[in-house]
């Protein structure tokens, strides 16, 4: 697993059982959640350290999934009662879908709290969750280099100032365009980055699912299409495998800016496009860092004219 | 206005008075039509052959605008009655709209017949319009190297038997991706562009209006994404104004495939950029081609990581 000498990378977000359902067949108690796609995918570049919480229901097939990625699971504390479950049903357009059930159980009380060997991580991802368990997180980190957040609609209507506050102190902010809209009242893509982005982070990276993503940086604006695929099976874990290439990558590179951060969203784009073509982390499991870089050399000759 | 010395580029298509409303203002009858962005996109490269018809109505400053662009207007062919007209509102977010009034005047009843001396053209654009007039068209042309044809919702609806044996005649279809899906009843754009291009056109493109273009070819899948522009005034006339870009490209360039296509495209997503920073013609006029060439420079290096 390569590793940049003086850097580690860690993420604290969920861990979960998800049952899907999609116009193409459905899969019950597979392994997800924002930090297990997270530190899944970061774990082709470095070995990710990950904060979360499981029940006593988590097996250890589960649990070795982690381990055999090289991702330090010291963070991964067991809790009386039951993983949190989520279950949801894809439209037939696989773009849209309906979240069935929620049992949060133990993640419902999750109280995240950094092991001390964690608190020197220079490269920290804050998976979705409330401003405000975000904001605890990063109190604990000593003198982090990078802080990348993602975030919801549900945070930005009901905590906003928490948001509002949380954001000078990012570098980079995640949300999806509906989300952008949402916190700025723009509807312009360029704008309203823009106008996220002078509300503190110091890039904006604005997901577009099926069609790609935006980056709005003192650098300017830059636009990367999804890797198209016609095999759509499970988009569950695209948004956050997608933060967790971007992320890896840039904790693993030596390389100087500016351009990392497109390189990184490059990495970031070509494994959520191996993450949907599969259940779960299916696709994931089924991958190697040789796939990834030839897929990688395939999407530059794409964009290239 | 450079030309290759063995093309030429026929377009065939509407000219209208089209009366716009947006958040952001509106404009009462700008010189608008399929044709008229098509060719003026496209006089950046050569001089293009038109053909349309438009009413007595018609002033003489808008013939104008053809004729300093080099446009050859043999085939512009004015009738007792008025131009076609055509008013629309665009919802807030810039990417939907509705029609308010269409009075397709003369062009409801125009049967176009080629001068001779385009007979012999080698770059066809068969704009938006039945897919019986279409090939009719189509039927004048002696021998053309390259035929690209736009077509919509309408069409496939009212006269899909038609527009199936049009296809295998065209070189490339243009359709937006809710045209692919109506067309072929899959809702992923990878397989949907296949499945069109199984129908008869050598490359398919779907437009997918600011999440950029797709296309489809015996090269491959190719993806690009929107020029990102904050300042959307007024979108009338991208779809057109892209397809002018590309097949003015190809018309007038003599570098060999593969590759050519998507330089192409990529000349036609810069066009379109412009032509939605201003209403109607009004950004188009108030460019050069080396504006264009800055921007696709730009384009090109925000694609490169």
């Amino acid at each position: 697993m390569p590793k940049g000498p003086e850097h580690s990378l860690l993420v604290v977000g969920s861990i979960a059982f998800d049952s899907i359902e999609t116009p193409n067949g459905s899969v019950e108690d597979a392994l997800g959640g924002s930090a297990t796609f997270f530190s899944y995918a970061a774990s082709f570049f470095i070995s990710p350290r990950l904060v979360g919480v499981v029940g006593e229901d988590f097996p250890d097939d589960y649990r070795r999934v982690f381990v055999q990625r090289g991702v330090d699971t010291t963070g991964l504390v067991t809790q009386p009662g039951k993983t949190f479950r989520w279950k949801g049903r894809y439209h037939q357009d696989m773009n849209t879908r309906d979240t069935l059930e929620v049992h949060l159980n133990v993640f419902g009380t999750f109280d995240p709290q950094l092991p001390a060997q964690f608190r020197d991580s220079t490269h920290v991802f804050l998976a979705n969750g409330s401003p405000t368990l975000q904001a605890l997180v990063l109190d604990q980190v000593q003198k982090p280099q990078l802080v990348l957040a993602d975030t919801m609609d549900l945070w930005i209507n009901t905590q906003r100032e928490d948001l509002l506050k949380l954001l000078p102190r990012l570098d980079g902010l995640l949300l999806n365009d509906s989300e952008a809209k949402l916190l700025t009242g723009d509807d312009n893509m360029v704008r309203a980055g823009q106008l996220v982005r002078s509300m503190g982070p110091k890039f904006v990276i604005l997901k577009k699912g099926e069609h790609g993503a935006m980056l709005i940086s003192q650098d300017g604006i830059y636009v990367l299409p999804a890797y198209p695929t016609e095999n759509v099976v499970d988009p569950t874990g695209a948004g956050d495998s997608f933060a967790g290439g971007i992320l890896g990558y840039l904790a693993a590179d030596e390389s100087p800016p500016p351009g990392r951060l497109r390189q990184a969203m490059a990495y970031g784009t070509v494994i959520a496009s191996l993450t949907v073509e599969g259940f779960g982390l299916d696709r994931l499991r089924g991958t190697e860092r040789e796939e990834i870089e030839t897929r990688l050399e395939n999407y530059r000759s794409m964009l290239s004219f």
